[in-house]
């Protein structure tokens, strides 16, 4: 009898192309497939993410789900699948779930964390966790700015220009927040979903705000518009943590 | 008129073969004096520090010198250096010193710490930054067993089986402390002069007094054996940074 399973994983993005499968690249998919292919008498084993982060992008907490024939504790998956997967992929929990769950279709809210260090000098320790913005920024303005994102909007100028969307560009945002400790900065923004590159775009928007290239008020302009050339720049992949996916 | 210069660096050994230079391998010091002879018109400029570190061994204040023809300010070589070196090698400063400065020789006090992650799970994001333990450990034991290191003794059994030392192999240790945080230990040694792997082999050996395997007292017998069979395993080269380096 099938049993499908929901997995919970975290990882650096550093050495990944990405999470999605690609022929002769390193990629998180690939890395996981291979695990459970080993697991289940050299059959293929398929899963299915709750959505795609691209090269350099981490996760503390990405949720897939697969369908196994193996009858297997929840408890003991955990360690077989943890023990054939790399070091830069950690397996939090592996659950039986009905067949019903979907771990892209069943996302409830989404919530995604990007790290700044704002200061002069670089941190070369964790260079690969977060943006190195060395020039000041006015985090008040920057969290004045927040509110104007949340909410039911058309985000077409906070996706990628390249990008051709399967329907509609509006999304739900249930909130943007600018936390502040010492010379880190975390924007953390919880949704129903988002568009390509849309926390990086939304990243780069409210940096310019901090540097005073935008106002805060302009934010609603930027939606209104509907074209990506009036937000910011996309902030760089490696500040950026998928962190949490919860479920109905 | 040539210009005697200590420079301080922190680097993450990640991804360097180590700092001594290496023809074909990316090295620390391959790397410096790679941008040193883009600064002096392509001359070759060799640098000497304090000390070598391994492969995946970091720092957080190696100190080299080297001597330059270049009439630069202090506060411009910091920045000239630093535009000219990969993200993963930072310059802390550039001081102008008296000719007879030298960097390995005028030491007085070197700094080692050791980071240990002491928990059941992996931390995956800073995984090139401690060694993950993953037992149990008696860190009451651990610090008992320290003072037994410090001191001047013949250290042979806490030095690389390996090594051919010009000299003898007494060393003087000022200092070793085990620090708890959480589940992050820190293993912190200071001394006048440290043999091949010495702090990664001292490592070891308290973490299996921490394990039970040794007594802290044990340490004693250990010295006074001079055979590096008896102390405790090599820990792993990515816990370990040459922390900081003391002059006259």
């Amino acid at each position: 009898m099938m049993q499908r399973m929901k997995c919970t994983i975290q990882y650096d993005g550093t050495f990944f192309y990405g999470f999605q499968i690609q022929p002769t690249k390193r990629t998180v998919q690939g890395e996981i497939e291979q695990a459970l292919k080993r697991m289940h008498r050299n059959q293929f084993v398929r899963i299915t993410p709750s959505g795609r982060t691209d090269a350099g992008v981490h996760a503390k907490g990405q949720v897939f789900h697969f369908d196994t024939f193996l009858d297997i504790e929840e408890s003991k998956w955990k360690k077989a699948l943890s023990s054939l997967l790399p070091g830069d992929i950690f397996v939090v929990a592996v659950e039986k779930v009905p067949e019903d769950f979907h771990a892209r279709f069943g996302v409830k809210v989404k919530e995604y964390r990007y790290q700044i260090l704002n200061q002069y000098d670089p941190n070369i320790f964790t260079r690969q966790y977060h943006w190195h913005v060395p020039f000041p920024l006015d985090v008040e303005k920057m969290k004045e700015a927040c509110p104007y994102l949340e909410g039911t909007h058309d985000f077409t100028s906070f996706s990628s220009a390249k990008t051709t969307v399967i329907g509609d560009r509006v999304r739900t945002i249930y909130r943007v927040e600018c936390l502040q400790e010492g010379n880190e900065l975390t924007i953390r923004v919880e949704g129903s979903g988002f568009l390509y590159n849309m926390v990086r775009i939304i990243t780069g928007t409210l940096v310019e705000v901090g540097q005073g290239k935008k106002r805060p008020g302009e934010v609603q302009t930027i939606l209104a518009g509907k074209d990506r050339t009036l937000a910011g720049l996309t902030a760089p992949p490696q500040g950026l943590f998928m962190w949490k996916v919860t479920y109905e």
